[in-house]
């Protein structure tokens, strides 16, 4: 049987060692993921991201635990973590998950501590998700730690994403925020039993109203308002990110958050939304594999020793670098 | 005249007027990097890095005013910042700025606030950078907001990489520091009157240590070692980062960082580390020109038509990613 087969038959461990081959681009993993495509489309992908300090992992838990015991969902967790190899973090992770969803089959979590070429973790991670989406689980969360491209990449890549922030980890990560603000389907103040979470939630407020600024007289967190779209005149649903509090650690507010998650998916089908991301989240894996295909025919027909000149006049001066491209392109064309 | 000679003739409009082509990707801009490529590799880059509410701005200041009236070197600042338009960061970072360094001619300053791509960013920094070194800046700083793949990238740029930390900003940041830890070569703890200095140095210390483990009974930070390197018996001069303090805001400090600096250069050099840098730096521009190259030749060729029905077939799960990859490359190579 292969690899595919048996992880559509729910096969724990071919669905393990699956992912392994698929994280390291083997060509076990390639085919099964073409096997696989056709079952793929039906889970919501839930990213969840944010500073280190917020207690994102505890929130995971809690809502992936959620999912299970109140919707009796199967939920997998992709952890992005590209922490040093020092610290070990990815497998640390794993195990103080675990002692919460230990042996419960319809939880099934990934690490992945993967630190590569650019795009190389987006492109993972995607693939990941395609397993776990054609293996039947209904909710992927994919966690990412860090500011920056790779909160953009989660953003790509799921339904809904959570941005996790807690009290106290400083005012001067507001500009930062402001940034992570666009990518927000969801704001979650966590730790929220700490002193200063009136000052984060306001912070918050005051930049989804410079955010969207035409509705913010109307701002009324976590419904959506139908506003009329100056160009066509048509009644456009809009989403205004919530804010909901929770406190991980004692599992307070993971109820309110997974209904505020559940209005954002009836406002995603309904608005249309939902389609609209699914060809977006395509689109840029059908870019990402372009992009390498090309690259890994060019390091086919082009040899390294001629690579390798062209680098040396570069070092020289003699060259440019955009002229040693043309040389490299124009080379390989004859 | 042309751009380029303008500005090897040290015209600062025309430098200024320049660096929007390339950082545009205009045809006159790509025209001038050519032009000026024979005229870089003088300068010394220093990528300056950290997350936000350490001061690094100002440091970067003080850097770059002491290295003007105490060097009497030429310095340009490349900031780049990706915030939010919404925040409008970068155009407000140099205001700031410009009140220290206003009327001098020695020091040019320029804030990029491009989002856009993956590497993209990298890639026209890179570009700006090759345009100050041809017009004779002693010294670039390139300076970067954010933890993640912007770092990785700035140290692949810069000769020398300081890491700025600063007291107080939560012990949970600690994870992501270890992963900073390995692109630093000179660690700053500004805001150094601030409570918990002792404690920032500590954990630094110690996760030096833990990076460095076979030298951590003679960590001498700042200075090399001489270590036998075990495969060939050689002797490699090793380089400890050292950890320096500043209060950049009352210019404390700063001196003795140049020290460091200048030290690092040393080693550098003797060490042959600034040629293996150079070698690595030109490589990573090469390899991000053929890739850009490889994509806009593909677009090229492949009509926008057949690229979206493949992207339909995807949406329909009729075809796989992997597979609609194939047919793209087989159709353009008929």
């Amino acid at each position: 049987m292969t690899y595919s087969q048996a992880v559509l038959n729910g096969d724990r461990l071919a669905l393990s060692r699956l992912l392994t081959q698929v994280e390291n681009d083997a060509p076990e993993g390639r085919t099964a993921l073409v096997e696989l495509f056709p079952y793929t489309g039906k889970a919501h992908l839930i990213g969840v991201t944010g500073a280190p300090g917020t207690g994102k992992s505890s929130l995971v838990n809690q809502l992936a635990l959620y999912y299970r015991k109140t919707e009796n969902k199967r939920v997998a967790i992709v952890a992005v973590d590209p922490s040093s190899p020092f610290t070990g973090g990815a497998v640390l992770g794993d195990r103080v998950r675990m002692r919460d969803l230990a042996g419960d089959t319809g939880v099934f979590i990934r690490s992945m501590a993967t630190r590569g070429s650019l795009g190389g973790l987006a492109q993972s991670t995607a693939n990941m998700v395609q397993v776990f989406d054609a293996a039947g689980f209904d909710v992927i969360i994919v966690e990412t730690v860090g500011a920056g491209q790779s909160e953009v990449d989660v953003a790509r890549l799921a339904h809904t994403t959570l941005v996790v922030e807690a009290p106290g980890l400083g005012d001067d990560i507001q500009a930062i925020k402001a940034g992570i603000l666009e990518i927000a389907d969801i704001l979650v103040i966590n730790k929220a039993d700490r002193p200063g979470v009136e000052m984060t939630e306001k912070a918050l407020k005051s930049m989804l109203e410079l955010a969207h600024p035409t509705q913010h007289v109307f701002l009324h967190h976590g419904t959506y308002l139908n506003v009329a779209a100056p160009e066509t005149g048509l009644q456009k649903q809009l989403w205004i990110p919530p804010i909901q509090r929770t406190v991980s650690t004692e599992g307070k507010g993971i109820v309110e958050l997974a209904e505020a998650i559940a209005r954002h998916v009836a406002h995603l089908t309904q608005s249309g939304d939902w389609s609209v991301r699914e060809r977006a989240r395509l689109e840029v894996e059908l870019d990402a594999l372009v992009r390498e295909e090309l690259v890994s025919r060019f390091r086919r027909d082009v040899p390294q020793k001629q690579y390798d000149s062209m680098l040396e006049k570069i070092i020289q001066r003699e060259l440019s670098p955009g002229e040693a491209v043309k040389l490299l392109m124009n080379g390989r064309l004859k």
